[in-house]
């Protein structure tokens, strides 16, 4: 199989702590892809029109996307149950904060692209700060969230991560570990297993 | 269970027809709600601080989201594997169309706020175009993928309707029908459907 990536990407490091932690690392070969908004990859939109990373490449040539689909993928390659449940009402717990997290970095990322890729005459402040709030509120809600932060690894933990992980990469100053002491704690914890410690994002 | 809802919301939509034709419409209490992006909403913020259409609301006050698992939520109550398979290589290549479109959607919904809701000054044409360009090019995939387009009703079907209904409603010169006559013909056919017809968007 293989993968596009780019260590930057948040999704795509998603998508490999989870291979890491399935045993299924040393199946996937990465293939480095990088991808601007505004900017034309014709080669990459072959592959898919939403130019966005990561995808899995099967050797059959399937494109299994977006990120998620990937991990379940993966899950039920190692097995199934691993780290999505696959049935009871945890099950839709883990799949709904998931999609939370995954808007959260979606927001993030358009957040980025206001502030930091748009050309400087064209900002719109309300929109860079609305994403923000999105992204800044959701992670106030998962400090409360002691059960998710407490129990064994799964898809919920390793995308909070990603999360953690991208605010540190791209909004060093934001002051997440003062404003949300649990959420520290966690990462702390997080850091100290390999598959998150390598693949932190380089410095930017 | 309570559904948010807007009856522009291509995401909302798409519940609303799977619920349609998984026999729970009449389980669901549609509350209508508006989000603007750059607009603060914070009683809705409680309720998801990505402030995003659709979420269930189930009866024990537990919260699911994206447009995505809910449908799985619904399917799985009505049975499970009506309108996503449940099993084998299909099940992947459902899913990953299903990410594609919804990834077409996310890209045509950041085009028009570029367009239509952004202050006029601050537009970023090349920003507007990329994103466009990449709901336009995944239609050109879909319009040559005859066995989607012919199987029975699922969840892609489902949501490539919502993709079309919504370039009618926001898109309306954009000429899909001209370019995409597969596209054209399945539209045409998903019309008889009383679950597509009655949630076409209002006129814009």
């Amino acid at each position: 199989m293989k993968l596009t990536f780019s260590p930057g990407s948040p999704f795509a490091r998603k998508v490999r702590i989870a291979a890491i932690e399935l045993g299924l690392i040393d199946k996937i070969e990465f293939v480095p892809t990088t991808v601007v908004p505004a900017q034309p990859n014709d080669e990459y939109s072959k592959i898919t029109p939403l130019k966005k990373l990561p995808v899995l490449i099967l050797d059959n040539g399937d494109v299994v996307l977006d990120s998620y689909v990937i991990v379940e993928y993966l899950d039920e390659l190692a097995g199934g149950g691993k780290l999505i449940p696959t049935s009871g009402p945890d099950k839709w717990r883990v799949k709904s904060d998931h999609s939370m997290l995954q808007g959260m970095l979606d927001a993030m990322l358009l957040c980025r692209y206001e502030r930091m890729v748009r050309p400087a005459e064209l900002k719109w402040q309300g929109w860079a700060d609305d994403h923000w709030n999105r992204a800044w509120s959701g992670m106030a809600r998962f400090n409360g969230k002691s059960e998710v932060l407490s129990r064994p690894l799964d898809i919920v933990q390793i995308s909070l991560a990603c999360v953690l992980g991208y605010a540190d990469y791209r909004y060093a100053a934001c002051g997440w570990r003062k404003a949300y002491p649990n959420l520290d704690a966690f990462n702390e914890r997080m850091l100290s297993r390999p598959s998150i410690r390598i693949s932190v994002p380089p410095p930017a």
